[in-house]
């Protein structure tokens, strides 16, 4: 892997970054004042607890995903209970299937997840081995650089042990690293056998993998009968709401629901902080499509020229993981993408991602492998973004075919399926069978209904059959299980078999499913790191480079003293951001002004506005613009003006600069 | 209870309303078409989905109270899980207390909450009294006027049994109801006993009340000895954050934090729709405030002329429901409301609810009772809105005191208290321990941390005695049971105790709690209720007059017809709407231009801009307020201007009525 760097070209580094994020309560371990609490018993891992910054974070990305998917196109928002039936679950498949792989430690208890385990144990060894060759990547050689990595580095190279592999291990253990989604529970333990990997944490051999459903089970009413779960997805909400939506959207097609709200998965050992977590908001997207006609989509053309990192399956089940550029029209045509609507939204994701403010260089699309693709999968592209953990999956983009609509339909006896009219009706020539229902009912009385059920499930070869033998010999002889003789002898008084054209002017179809599904916390965790970096020279001074539409607060207002005199012009102009609708924080605290902006740097609050002397006297104002720290100064409408239309996005802080005179005033050092 | 009408006069029936919300998809049962599959066993009761209008209209309601509570007062909004450990509701209080009295049916099984069914049966009681003493409600003789209700009436009266009761027990059942949420379990049996209440389905004996706790119960991680809960409200989250928000708000007090979120309660027996559900969305403020000085508010000014309808516990212990309007300066001043930040909660519930656009006729205040306060609340007023079925609570406004603070600091040793440095330094004059350490140790070895221990646990006032003793004797006996012997003599060369004055600069205190909490899907319902009506002699026509600033949508957008020729212009006012951020729907289908308003007033959408004939000759459009069915006619500047106006609210139909042109075009007749 190349060297993770960060928008200032220096080396990423997650000890001042993670000491950033939880200085200024962007997130924080749930319920951290009991892990620590004598005698206290109970599992908190995976769980977090957004602060104010994260939380207005949050909620700007959710608002800019709702603008982006569900304003734009006019999708069906719905809010779906979390709560859901056995029953439902069952039917989708989740509780056979939603499983992962669990060993547990033969000696001291503990659970660990097959496929990390391994992942764990292979790179430690590779790690080992590089540092036996006296390999050293281009980041280490970074960090190298740096003083403050030299004790990490120490500490780092204690837990790898030194071990040189044999050039075929150490190929057969990237292959197997490259494939590792991709083998079921037999596979992972056979590698687990055949490369005795054990627990790291005290050298224990574990015990053969076992499935562990990652639904949380709970009982719904004060009957303990009613098994429920919390949903691992929003997305069966949606699908048995489909016949109401359908109809809400007057019956017409294509169309999409969406959902934004919590879904609950009971990891086996969530360690990678806000990655891997129990508990988190996701935003589905649910499009229905007609199957037939390849899947196409009407805005197509929109993001066809468009250019994405594609890493497909063929690729990686080849055991390497070289990505390639190209178009998405490209893509589509040459079947690397399935179909149209599945290109369409990767290429929406991409444009989503890129408005928030995520790394483009950090982005690409990797195709499920056949084994790792969802129960419910015909084919899945994951928006992956790249951190300090490796690359993360921060979105789905999967093709459910027409999977759970059937299943839930079957299991239900309510028809999910669209109607349409056939602009050309459909001429269908076919064997019909005429009885007379008012001689058949006399004639075989209790049996009667066995008899007809029995005639009309006569396929239509046999229907032909049994023509001829009518037209020939008078009578046929027909198995009826529901009656004690077993059949029925039906004479042509009784029946008849004619050929005729039956018109269908309509048509019934079970649409298909594409699914862009987003993990917003994860996304919210990969842009932290993504725009984060610090002032040359001075880990000590980071900031977070969120661009204003997602920023958690637009604009830092800040008196340059305690001074009294500066109080009526920092109300005034608070209020009036207020009516402006632009989110803002005062800081009238005692520290100096830098410790302020450096502050708000932090907070990734992108402006700042100045009260000082010199309002006092001419009523202008300082604007501050956070990743050049260059200021302007003008009148307090200029400045204002100048700020909507930064946060709007109709101006960029280039523009400002050489419309508002510079202004070089206060020190920003302490 | 007077009769409920709508805001057009006439009575609110519940039964063409409930179609229309179906009809329009605010909301629906969950899982609906499971709860009619064959063989489908699960509870599904109390949960329910939202369709896009409900969707929308939550969002909009949610965005309101984020302006009017958190941005308003900058409140530090956090968002924490839903999945808590049980240590942290065994401390709270919840594992013990959060429960609910629940009544088994003898014979059938059925579960019943103790006082409903006690509720259900003296009010049926009681109208069977009315209806045998021929005394009918102004509500009934308003439905008896409405042949609608003919029907129905005649079923109810089937229900209910005619039995005329003597005077003094209709007396005691009418004060039985309005204490009815006073009594403990015991005090619900001996009721039941008394009165012979029984399961109405089926008129079986049910078995004295057990308690039932709410909570949904779970098991976090692979392994099952860590129970988990979903959490019943959202604070508990908010106060095991208290340190670390006081810390981000820079030690400053007083302040608040905010949070929105889906909380849990496992509702024993759940009729009432989306009154009473099983999951629901709660938006909640914890303001934490300095007990000393009598909770004052700095802002109390703006709430104390406001006159509120007020319902306090003497009245309700008394056995009536008379409410008083009252002033909230005076509820404060005369104590009937127990502090000013107390009041003034209650006064910005009263301001958000009627911005939202509740019937401010259908409010009120309600005071908690002594055994009805939640475990942790010193005093809690309720607001509550007038449906068709009753008073229903819809936000609490509880002084939680320093209860949860005090439990959850004491259980994990964590100081959740708030140091201040005082103004005045606080002087103490104290009896001091001096040791001399460095001949305790030698003296007591292993022992002398026990000694040390012993001596400082020692009260203010032994320590004089002592005092006295070591002057007069020169040598004390204290108690230190971590001694083999269990005492230790101390001469004058190891202590000394002596009157000294210490200065205290701080002053550590744990805040306390005001709570209001706000459930927003039951806020929902009631605003439902209160905006509808129905256009007068015709029930079919249903209106929502659901206010521009919460409307699921602003703005319908038609072309009077399919003609090709609108379609540009339709497109054109869509974009430039999308621009001004202003959401809306475009209704192009072959519906009449009459029903396809209809079906807007259904939605609750307020305006309606239609694009016709005159549009294509001189660019104007109509604009139509829904309530009035008025319109006029503009230039698209005028009319989209006039739009921005009403839905920022900085304008009123009323005005745009006064400037633009009348317009008596389109009939909206079918």
């Amino acid at each position: 892997m190349a060297v993770l760097t960060t928008r200032s070209g220096g080396a990423f580094d997650r000890t001042p970054f993670e000491a950033l994020v939880k200085r200024r309560l962007f997130y924080t371990p749930s319920f951290e004042i009991y892990r620590t609490a004598s005698g206290f018993v109970g599992d908190t891992k995976g769980l977090f607890d957004y602060g104010p910054p994260g939380c207005a974070l949050q909620a700007n990305i959710v608002d800019t995903w709702r603008k982006h998917f569900v304003l734009e196109e006019n999708m069906l928002e719905v809010d779906c209970t979390v709560l859901t039936p056995e029953e439902v679950f069952k039917t989708s498949g989740h509780v056979d299937k939603f499983s992962d792989w669990m060993c547990k430690d033969s000696k001291n208890g503990d659970y660990l997840r097959a496929d990390h385990l391994i992942e764990n144990v292979l790179e430690a060894r590779l790690k080992g081995d590089k540092a036996a060759r006296g390999v050293s990547t281009e980041e280490d050689k970074e960090k190298d650089n740096d003083p403050a990595n030299a004790k990490k580095k120490k500490r780092a190279v204690k837990d790898v042990k030194v071990v040189k592999l044999d050039d075929d291990v150490a190929r057969e253990y990237e292959e197997i690293l490259a494939r590792i989604d991709n083998y079921d529970g037999t596979e992972l333990g056979q590698l687990i056998k055949k490369h005795d990997i054990r627990n790291p944490d005290g050298n224990n051999e574990v015990l053969p993998p076992v499935p562990f459903n990652l639904m949380f089970k709970t009982s719904i009413g004060p009957s303990s009968g009613s098994i429920g779960y919390l949903r691992p997805e929003t997305a069966q909400g949606q699908f048995v709401n489909f016949k109401k939506l359908l109809e809400f959207n007057q019956g017409t097609m294509p169309f999409a629901s969406a959902s934004i709200g919590k879904s609950y998965r009971n990891e086996i050992s969530p360690r990678t902080g806000l990655l891997r977590v129990r508990e988190f908001l996701m935003a589905e997207v649910e499009h229905f499509v007609d199957p037939e006609g390849g899947k196409k989509h009407v805005r197509f053309d929109e993001v066809e020229n468009m250019e994405v990192l594609l890493l497909d399956r063929h690729t990686q089940l080849a055991g390497n993981t070289e990505t390639k550029v190209m178009t998405i029209g490209d893509a589509v045509k040459s079947k690397v993408i399935d179909n149209e609507t599945l290109g369409y939204f990767v290429g929406r994701i991409h444009m989503f991602l890129e408005k928030i403010g995520v790394d483009m260089k950090k982005l690409r699309f990797r195709q499920h492998m056949a084994n790792e693709m969802a129960h419910y999968a015909a084919d899945c592209w994951d928006a992956e973004l790249l951190t300090s953990y490796g690359w993360i999956e921060c979105v789905g983009c999967a093709d459910r075919s027409a999977y759970d609509l059937s299943v839930h339909s079957k299991r239900t006896g309510e028809a999910l399926v669209v109607r349409e009219a056939r602009e050309h009706p459909l001429k269908i020539e076919e064997w019909q069978v005429d009885i007379d229902k008012k001689k058949l009912g006399p004639k075989f009385r209790k049996g009667a209904k066995a008899v007809e059920e029995a005639i009309e499930a006569v396929t239509q070869q046999q229907r032909e059959t049994f023509h001829e033998i009518l037209k020939k010999d008078g009578v046929i002889t027909i198995d009826v299980p529901g009656l004690p003789e077993g059949k029925a002898d039906l004479d042509k008084s009784l029946i008849d078999i004619v050929r005729r054209t039956r018109v269908e002017n309509t048509r019934d179809y079970t649409p298909n499913v594409i699914e862009p599904s987003f993990g917003i916390g994860r996304i919210l965790y990969c842009l932290l790191e993504h725009t984060y970096w610090h002032r040359p020279g001075d880990v000590a001074r980071g900031v977070l480079s969120i661009p204003p539409l997602v920023a958690p607060t637009k604009v830092l207002l800040v008196p340059l003293s305690r001074s009294p005199e500066f109080k009526p012009y920092v109300k005034k102009l608070s209020s009036r951001l207020r009516t402006l609708g632009i989110s803002h924080n005062v800081d009238d605290s005692s520290a100096s002004i830098g410790k302020r902006y450096s502050r708000n740097d932090e907070l990734g609050t992108p402006f700042g506005i100045t009260v000082d002397f010199d309002t006092v006297k001419d009523e202008t104002i300082t604007l501050r613009e956070r990743d050049t720290t260059k200021q302007v100064r003008a009148s307090v409408d200029d400045v204002l003006g100048a700020v909507v239309n930064l946060v709007n996005g109709t101006e960029i802080w280039a523009d400002v600069v050489k419309r508002l005179p510079e202004f070089v005033g206060q020190s920003e050092d302490e």
